[in-house]
C-alpha cells in the first residue's frame, strides 16, 4: 500500500526512542536509567565499543539524571556553576556491541558536598558490561574554586532515593 | 515527600526520550526524523558542536531511518552486506550548541542502485543548522564489490514517500 | 645487557616521530605534509578508520600547515580571529587501517579572501585514500562577522608556492 | 622571494614533530615519553581537553612505548594476541588546553603476567595534568582467554628499567 500523505499519521511510532528511562527501583536500590544506542562511531576494530567512549555515555546519563531530577546542567553553567570531572574509574567486564541498546544506571554514592560522587553501571539487557565511578566537583565559574551544590539538590537526591545509604 | 518504593511508578515520565521521531510529512516532502541531544563530548572550545561530530549524528539518523523502514543495519552486516560511506559533503550554516535537542531529517535523493544517496538536514527547532549529503555503497562483504540493495528496500523507500522525485 | 642508567642515552631514537613533514614539492605542486598515526580510537568495527575521524585528521594537518607557514592558530584566536569550517567535502577512495602512518598533504586552492579554501589528500605511502575539500571563514570574534585573513598570510602562501594556480 | 623548486630543500624542518620522545630517565625512574598535540577535536566547550579524550591519548602513548621496546601492537594482533583494557582510572588535576604539546610518560607498575599494569602521567611542560592507571589483559584471540605476554616482553621491560620496583 502506498503511503498517501493525507492518511499518514503525523508521526509513526518509534519504539526505539520511547525508551523505558527515568528513575526506577531495583532490588539493590533506586537508579536513574538512561538508554542509548551504540553507534558505529563508538566502536573500534576489536568489534566492540572503544573503551574511551564510555566517558561520553556516562556524561549523557548523568546529565539526564540531573534533568529528570530538576536540574538542567546547561542552565547551571549559565548560572555560573561548572561541574568538571576530577576522577573517572572504569571497569570493563564485558564488551558492548554495535547497535545494542544500553541502559546506563546511575546513582549517588555519597552525600553531595562540593563533590558529586556517582556510580554508573552500563547494562545490555541483564548483563552488566561496565561500571564507572565518577567524581565531579561543583566549581564557581567566576572564582574557579569549589563551591556548594545548587540549593535543594542534595534534598532532591534523597527524596528520589538516589543516594545510597 | 520521601519516595516510598511501593508507591513509586515503575518508571517516571522522561519526555526527553519520548521524542517525536519517525517518518513525517513536511511541505518539502516526506522525511525521516531522528532526534538527538548534544553532549558535552560533542562540543569544542568554540562552544559549538565540533564540525566532525556531524558524521556520527548523520550515521545515527540513517541507521534509525533504515530501522524504521524495516532494515536493521546490524542485521544487514550479518547477512554479508556492508554499507560504507564513499562521500560526505557537509555545509555548516549555523552552530549547534550544547544540550540542544536536534532533529536530523533524512530522505533519499536518488533511486537506490548500488549507491544510496541521502540528504540529511540538521535542525534545532525551526533553524536549519547543517546539511549533509551522504553517498553510501552497498558492498558484498565476501567479494568486497558493490552489490544491489537488499530486496525490497527501494520499493519500501518509494512506499514511504522518502525518495525525492 | 641490562640498561644501567648512567650509560643510557638521555633519549633513544624514535623514528616514528621524527617524521618527514613540512612543505614538500610534488610533481603536481607544492604541498604541506603532516604525518599522523592511526589510533585504535580512530577505527570502527569495519576495521578501518571511521569516516568521521578524517575531520580531525584534516584539522590537525591544516593547523600544522599554518604553523609551519608562520601562523599559530591558537594565537590567531587570542588575537580575535576565528576560523570555523563552513564546508567539508570528503571522498573516500580506500580505507585507512589501524597503526598506519598517514600523510595528509594540504594546499590552498584559491586566493585567500574572507574564505580559506583547502584541498587535503590523505595518503598511506603512495596510495591516495581520502580527499577532502575544506572551506573555512575568517571571522572577527567580536563582531561575529567574516573578516580579512591575517596580514601577510596570502603573500606567504604564494611565497611558499602553496596556492594552486 | 618566490620559491623556486630547484632550490627548495626537499623537506623543511618541522620541529613540532621531531619531538623529544622515547625512553628517558627521570628522578623518579625510567619513563617512556610520547608527545602529542591537542587538537580542536579534543577540546570541549569548557575550553579544555574533554575528560574522555585521555583514553585515546594514553592508548597512543602505550602503543608507542611497546613499539619503542620492540613490539608492534598491530603485529601482536595479527599473531593472535589482543590487549583489551579492563580497567582505566583517571585523575584530573589540571586542564590541558588547545594546541598544547603534551608529554605522556608511561611506565609499568607490576611484573607483567596475563595483565599489563601501566601508569601514565600527562604533562604540559613541568605541570602534571592527569594521571591514568590502565590495566590491560593479554588475550588469545582464538580462545578468547587470558594468555601470557609475548616471549621476552617482561625481560625487555626490565632491561629498559621501565618496571617500577
Amino acid at each position: 500500500m502506498a503511503v498517501t500523505h493525507g492518511f499518514l499519521p503525523h508521526y509513526t511510532v518509534t519504539s526505539h526512542l520511547c525508551s523505558m528511562a527515568g528513575f526506577k527501583q531495583f532490588p539493590e536500590g533506586m537508579r536513574h536509567v538512561h538508554q542509548l544506542r551504540v553507534r558505529y562511531a563508538d566502536t573500534d576494530r576489536m568489534d566492540m565499543v572503544y573503551h574511551g567512549t564510555y566517558a561520553a555515555y556516562l556524561e549523557a546519563a548523568r546529565v539526564e539524571m540531573l534533568r529528570d531530577a530538576g536540574w538542567v546542567y546547561a542552565e547551571l553553567e549559565k548560572a555560573g556553576v561548572l561541574l568538571p570531572v576530577v576522577q573517572l574509574n572504569l571497569t570493563y567486564k564485558r564488551p558492548a556491541r554495535y547497535d545494542q541498546l544500553l541502559d546506563v544506571r546511575t546513582h549517588v554514592v555519597a552525600e553531595p558536598t562540593t563533590k558529586l560522587c556517582l556510580r554508573c553501571e552500563v547494562y545490555h539487557q541483564e548483563d552488566l558490561l561496565v561500571t564507572g565511578d565518577v567524581i565531579l566537583v561543583f566549581v564557581d565559574a567566576q572564582s574557579g574554586r569549589p563551591c556548594r551544590p545548587p540549593e535543594g539538590l542534595a534534598d532532591k537526591m534523597h527524596e528520589l532515593g538516589l543516594i545510597a545509604s
